[in-house]
This record gives C-alpha cells, sequence and structure tokens, in this order.
C-alpha cells in the first residue's frame, strides 16, 4: 500500500492534520505488508500507538479508522484492532467497451422502464438502483434547516422562484464550484428539477430531433431514456473503466459522424465509476471546442470522491462556454428534494427561456432548504462523512463479489461514487439473471440497459449506496450462487444431452 | 338583479343558508332597483333587517357581504351600509374573435419572455402577470402543515415521489375530481411540477414537431411558449369572450387542416375569462372522440368559481379516454410549492415514462404537505373564501376600468377566475400602452403575446388577483389617463399638422 492507494493525491494537497494521520496509517499498513504484523495478530492499542509515533489519540483514530475502511485491518469490540484474516487482492478490471461505430436510434424505454420499476419493491435486497439508503442523508439537520427557513420567510417559499431560480441557492453554488476548478458567477446559474431536467433542457437546447448525441459505453440508462425521448440518436463512444471515454476513438468518430452533442459523466460516470483525470478533461474540452461542439457535463457524482479532494469538471477549462455544466443535490442530500442546477455556459439564454417553458419554476423551498444548508457549512460536513462510508461499502461490496463470485469475475476499482460494475463469465446472462435475482428479492441492473444496443449481456451493475450489513453479505452470496449456476448450467445441460 | 346574477346557478343547487341569505340579497337588491332606497341612503341595519325578514343576524350579515361584493351597497364605519351613490352598468362586451384559418408556425417567445420579465419588477403595480398576492394564500396553515409533515414522516420528505407520484395526493385529487364531475382513481392520476410541466408532457405525448395544435383565440401565452419549444404549430379557433370556442368554427377548421391535438382552456380560460357551458363541453367531446383527436384540458381557473359550484370539466364526459386533464395548486394554495397534476385517459402509460424522464420525479414535501391540507378541509375553506375576494376584487376592477377607460372600451364579464380582457378604441396600440405603463410603474399584459400573430394589437389583459385597494385604484386611473391620451394623440397629431 502507497500514499498513492491510500489518497489518490500527494502530500502537497493534502492539509496538514490530514497528511498526518495518513503517515500514520501508510507506517501501519507497511509493517503489516512487510510481515511484522501478521493477519490475525492485534495492532498496537491507539494509546500505544499514540506514544509510539508522538502523535495525538484522535490522528491515530483517524489512521485505525482509515485503515479499517480500507480492509486493512478491522475492530473486534472491547478488544481492538486485528490484521484482518484474508488480505484482499483485487480481481481483474473489465476492459475497454467496443461499441459499434455506426449511431443509432433507440428503442430500449420499454425494457429499462420494466428494470426500474421491478426495483422499486420494497421487499429487495437493493442492489440494483443507485438510491442511496435515507440514512445516508442528513434528514435531521435538513428538516430542521426547512422549518427554520419556513419561519423566517413563510411567504418566499410559496412564491414563484422564477429563473434562473433561488439567488441564495446560485451564490452557493458558484461557491462550491470554486472546489471543482470552476469560476462561476450566480448569473451563470440556472437551477433545476434535479439533473434530469438539466439534462433534457441541455439537450434540448443544443440539439433537434434526429441529430446525434455521443455518449460513454456503458452509459446511465437515464441518459438513454432522455435522449429516446426527444428523437435524437446516439454514438457509443469506447470508454476505458479508470479513465473514461477513449479520446483518439472520440476524435475518429468526430470524423466520420456528425455528431451534434456529447453527453458525458466524466467523474465517476454510472455505471463505470471512471474518473477521467483532470489532463484529459482539459484536452476533451479543447477538441470539442474546436469543433464548435457543446458538451454536456454530468457531474452529480463529482462530490462523492473517495480521496482527499474533488477532481475538477470539464467545466473548469471551458474557455468559449461550450460546456454545459448538470448537476443536483439528490445524490449528496435528498433526493426527494429535487434541487439540481445547469451552468450552461453559452446556452443560458436559450436554457432559461426552455426552463421557464418546461416547469415554469423549480419548487422554492427545497432550493430554500439547500441553499441555507450549504452556506451554514453542513453540507461540507456531511459529504466528509458519506465520503468515507461510500469508500467503505464499496470496499466490502467488492470483497463480498471477489469471494462469493465465480473464477473469471472482473470488477471496476473506482474512486469515488457508488457503482460497481461487474463482468462475469460469458455463458452468464444479465437479463436471466436479472430474473433468477429478483425472484430471490435481490434487485440488480442488468448491463444490457446501459446500451444503446442490448449489450453488455454478461454485466451487471452493483449500487453501494446502502450501509455494509449482514443482509448485504449474504444477498452478495446468493447472488454469486445464482451466478455460478449460471456458469455450470451449460456443462449440466450438456452433461444431460451425453 | 336577479339570482341569476348573483350566483349564476338555480336555488335547487344551493344549500338551504346559502339559499335564504341570497334570497335576503334579492330583496334588498330589488328594493333598490325598484327605488323604494336610493343611491346615498341607509339600508335597514342588520338587526332591523333581521327582524323584518324573520331571518338570523349571520344571514343578514352573509347577505349585505354579498351585496358589497357586488357593488350594491357600501359600509361606512360606525354608520352602518348605504346603497352607492353610482350603480355601474357594465361597458360591452368584445364580440367573438376571427384569427386567420390557417395554421401557423410560432416565433413569439421573444417578446413573451420580455414582457413576462418585465413584469418581475417589484416595484410595479402588478396588472400584468396572473400572480395572485400572498396574502390570498394559506401560507400559515401550509407552513403548519409542511412542519407537521416533515415531523410525522422525516424521511419521506427527502425520498424520491416516483412516477405517478405520491399516493395520498392522488386519492385527494380523485376526491375532489368528483365535484367537477370526473370518476377518477388514483391509479388515473400522475402528479407533475405544476401544470406547466403537465401541458408540456400531454403535449409530447400525443403529438410530434410540426403537429396542428387548436388552441383558443386569444390564448394564454405560456400554452403559445411550450408549443413553440417543442416545434409544433397552432391553430387558432374563434372564441367567444363568454362561451369559449366556437364549436362550428372548430369542426370548420377540423375539417380543413390535420389537426392532432386541442389545448382549451374551457373553465375560467386565460385572458377571455370565458366558461364553456357544461352541454357545450359535452358535444366538444363527442365531436374529438369520434376523430379520435385528444382534448388537452388546462383546468387551473376552474375552481375560482364566483358561483355556488363550480363548472364541470370536459374530462366529465370523457368515455374512451381522449382527455387528458392538467391541473395545479399553484393558483389556489401555493406558486412556490409546484404542484399539479396530470388525468391523461388512455395516454396514461406514455405520460408517465415522459414525466420519469423529463423530471424523475416531483418534489415530496410539497405534494405531502398539498395533500395533508386537502384531506383535513382546509382547501375547501380556504376556496370559500378566495372565491368571495377575486368576485369582489374583479367587480372593483371592473368598475375602475368602466370609470377611468375612455368610450369605446368593452371588458369581458368572466364568472371566475382572475382575469379581464378589456379591448380599447381601435387606434389604441396594446404594445405602446405597455412601455408607457411600465414607465409610470405600472404592470400589464399587452394583448399580441396572447396571439400567434400577435393580433389584439388594442387589447390588454388586467390581472384582479391582488386585494382591492386604493394602490390599485389609482394605477388603473393612470391607466386610464394614458389610455385617453392615446387616443387623443392621433386627433393632436393631426391638429399639429394644421
Amino acid at each position: 500500500m502507497t500514499i498513492q492507494d491510500l489518497n489518490g493525491h500527494t502530500a502537497s494537497q493534502m492539509s496538514l492534520e490530514e497528511s498526518l494521520y495518513k503517515q500514520v496509517a501508510l507506517r501501519i499498513a507497511e509493517l503489516i505488508e512487510h510481515g511484522t504484523l501478521r493477519p490475525g495478530e492485534r495492532v498496537p492499542s491507539v494509546r500505544k500507538c499514540s506514544q509510539q509515533q508522538n502523535v495525538s489519540i484522535s490522528t491515530v483514530t483517524q489512521a485505525y479508522r482509515l485503515l479499517e475502511d480500507r480492509g486493512v485491518i478491522e475492530a473486534r469490540p472491547q478488544s481492538g484492532y486485528y490484521v484482518r484474516m484474508q488480505r484482499w487482492s483485487p480481481p481483474p478490471e473489465p476492459e475497454m467497451s467496443r461499441p459499434a461505430l455506426r449511431p443509432v436510434s433507440l428503442r430500449v424505454s420499454d425494457l429499462i422502464l420494466e428494470v426500474v420499476k421491478a426495483g422499486r419493491d420494497p421487499n429487495l435486497v437493493r442492489l440494483g438502483a443507485t438510491l442511496p439508503s435515507p440514512e445516508l442523508f442528513p434528514i435531521k439537520e435538513l428538516n430542521r434547516t426547512m422549518a427554520s427557513v419556513s419561519r423566517r420567510a413563510p411567504l418566499s417559499v410559496h412564491s414563484y422562484d422564477v429563473p434562473p431560480g433561488n439567488h441564495s441557492l446560485r451564490v452557493q453554488v458558484a461557491r462550491r464550484a470554486m472546489e471543482a476548478g470552476c469560476i462561476l458567477s450566480p448569473d451563470d446559474i440556472i437551477t433545476t428539477v434535479g439533473a434530469t431536467e438539466g439534462m433534457n433542457l441541455c439537450l434540448r437546447a443544443v440539439a433537434k430531433p434526429g441529430d446525434i448525441i455521443a455518449i460513454e459505453s456503458p452509459t446511465f440508462f437515464n441518459i438513454l431514456h432522455i435522449i429516446e425521448s426527444l428523437g435524437m440518436r446516439v454514438c457509443e463512444i469506447p470508454t476505458y473503466p479508470r479513465e473514461g471515454i477513449c479520446l483518439d476513438e472520440l476524435e475518429a468518430r468526430l470524423n466520420c459522424c456528425r455528431i451534434k452533442a456529447c453527453v458525458f459523466t466524466l467523474n465517476y460516470s454510472n455505471p463505470l465509476g471512471s474518473c477521467m483525470p483532470d489532463h484529459k478533461k482539459k484536452k476533451l474540452v479543447e477538441i470539442l471546442s474546436s469543433r464548435k461542439i457543446p458538451l454536456i457535463e454530468d457531474d452529480i457524482y463529482g462530490n462523492l470522491t473517495f480521496g482527499a479532494t474533488r477532481p475538477k469538471v470539464a467545466k473548469a477549462y471551458d474557455q468559449d462556454g461550450w460546456v454545459l455544466l448538470c448537476d443536483s443535490f439528490t445524490k449528496t442530500l435528498s433526493p426527494g428534494s429535487r434541487v439540481g442546477w445547469v451552468a450552461p455556459g453559452r446556452f443560458k439564454a436559450r436554457l432559461e427561456f426552455l426552463k421557464f417553458v418546461n416547469t415554469s419554476a423549480t419548487a422554492s423551498l427545497p432550493q430554500m432548504a439547500v441553499a441555507e444548508f450549504l452556506q451554514n457549512g453542513g453540507f461540507d460536513h456531511h459529504l466528509r462523512k458519506i465520503r468515507r462510508l461510500y469508500a467503505m461499502q464499496m470496499q466490502r461490496t467488492s470483497e463480498a463479489i471477489t469471494r462469493y463470485f465465480p473464477e473469471g469475475t472482473k470488477i471496476t476499482r473506482p474512486s469515488g461514487g457508488m457503482c460497481l460494475w461487474v463482468e462475469m463469465p460469458p455463458e452468464v446472462k444479465a437479463m436471466n439473471l436479472y430474473h433468477q435475482a429478483l425472484a430471490a428479492k435481490i434487485g440488480i441492473a442488468p448491463g444490457p440497459i446501459f446500451s444503446a444496443k442490448q449489450k453488455f449481456e454478461n454485466f451487471i451493475r452493483i449500487n453501494c449506496g446502502n450501509p455494509w450489513s449482514d443482509k448485504i453479505d449474504n444477498a452478495i452470496r446468493k447472488l454469486g450462487e445464482i451466478v455460478r449456476e449460471n456458469v455450470c448450467a451449460p456443462e449440466r445441460q450438456r452433461a444431460d444431452i451425453r
């Protein structure tokens, strides 16, 4: 384990405190790596370690928590921390996708709707939808904020917040955008009903029915849905599971088909979890801006980084307003509040018109409550908490899949977000698996719904948005059993024939 | 004055109590009509009238309030009620509109947006936008309901209410629909972000870019906006100011152009205030259903009747699911909550898909709060109050226009809603007037924004959604002066030339 593994950033980017506890964690990790501490052995107590390393108790506590999240050590009640018995060696990752070259019209909505609706059954173990568990939202604090906002501004919560939308919220969004490398003014921003409305408006602003939109492969099925509903076509771009779309392949397609716009999720894409390095984002914006092709950037997972600082957005490199950045608070604060926003660059006037025409305004109270929550620091506090939790949940889920799924399974290694993309042996058909899992009360998202042509037939997406529990562990074990049966089944069938 | 004038309904439809106080009001009105009580004279005190007519004090109070709202008598502080000095004799009404026969593509959005944005200036006397004044919403009660809902269901207010939307709200909406003559089940209903999203989804469900949509003439500019943004064309139908679209003219146009769908506001249309009689609604639905043409019915003003019971909706006569009914609570309860709904008949599946794709879900807390407010009877109580207020405000506004505007002015006589449509002498150009009024800090809506071809050049729409005040009276007087100047101006110009 290296410092890079622990945080994905160089020490210079970290705060002093952060760098300190990570150094402590690294030393312990090295002791384990070198065999000084062996699996099953007790690591020094927090107090002892604090004396040995000459750091505070709280620094050691943070270091041990980090090691626990990474699956290096485990806490045993009233006994202390122990080196975990089985060090996890990750399975291989899937390779770059290879979608067809030709643009296609979409006819995927029936299949997607069927999966989405089935996934809502409250009796399922929800490994399908990327819906974080309600416990992972700051419910109490948000409700307190809503109550105080309604008391202080009883009329405003019932008045229209006409486009561009609530001013305080736009101020807060502009301030936060600096962390993603963006210089935005409140006037550059339009609030929307979640990122979903934002994506709709952006697509309608830059393209017409019949136009070709470049997307990642695989891509989030709601993006396919929206593009289909607007009568546009797609061109899928080969995408790496770690770094996102292949820029060379994108350029090749830009040269051969008339791509009108791109819709990419560059930070922790869904379902791949890929995160495009910042220098590649810069290059991407240069390629597209020079051709005057708008980039619709969906950044709803950008804040859910597992590292110390969040990655930049492509919008940070946007000189001429060709990037339309969409974001929302539905994955981090409150799905039910439906508060999102768009920074549409040179398409501002058109976006504002379309927003007014599409829904007149976004609901006022949710916007006001989110603005207040951002202003009083509640959001940052909450983000620190859930980043740690999501990292841990994803680690545990990856380990469980490694343990229970058959040989030949590949999984992605996202450094943020909440999705794992799992490639199973080629004989496993995700649609069959999906139905078998549903019968066993387990929800999963089958690979074909993430593709224009229903490819990724042996892939599934697993949601890590729920706190780790025995129930989830059992569900993944059960899922592994079903996958194994599917792997064995063809052989058995051959045996039956003999 | 007849009982018909007082309530627009026969006695059999009224509650006993209502019929009683209306009879009392009628007797007093007759005394005035016959000259027994003359302008400026005191009417019998409430106590005396109660003894004379052998009814309760409260019945007389209600009767006097009704007469006051209708401008027949007026209260003088610490003195009692007096017959008003100037009995109001209404000016003539505008005639049926005569739009061009040909369908047209729309290019109206720039003008509309300009007017809408200018109208938001908080320093204006707002006679333009149909935005009811915040005092006319049950703010305190709604905020109390919101607080109690968040306390009781803290998780639900942050969870997605995925389409078709909040179940309790759909139950309440279905119950209330009975009053409009509709038998709906909660499963027939999809909640939306105001009626605006509803209209968008309905149009997208039944028509494609380039298709022709029949609309009223004049029609609400947001409908023009939506149709333009979807790339559809319109065919404007001649419309009576009292009874709505002319069915013969509609049939003639159905025979000569390929109308794909109709968008009509049958109850208290905006800006005409027309209300189609129920038997004509039945006929309209028969005409359209027999041709399998969908009718998108916008009923956002239907609850704002000045009579004892609200008019039916066309949906009440819908046998085969060709009517898509859109409604919202933004004009009656809370603009900022953005809670609306659609009953899309046979297009349910398509609508649900489009809702999911357009905004994923409607904000949860506003839906839950409105549902609770409907359930506990708060809405009915509130409706009774605002119906009386709107009737009074519209009466006062009509009187003021009659008083201050020049000879030759015509105004509509709506029996519900909050809009007056004012036709001025032909030499008055509404766009000029609009700019002159804006300079005098008065907002009005100029006629051309209600038409595909910017017709209605000498018409304006006046919003009666604000409590009557001296400020409004002064604004209308000032407006009247400007109109008079515009009438005189051509003559003066001629005089200058001589």
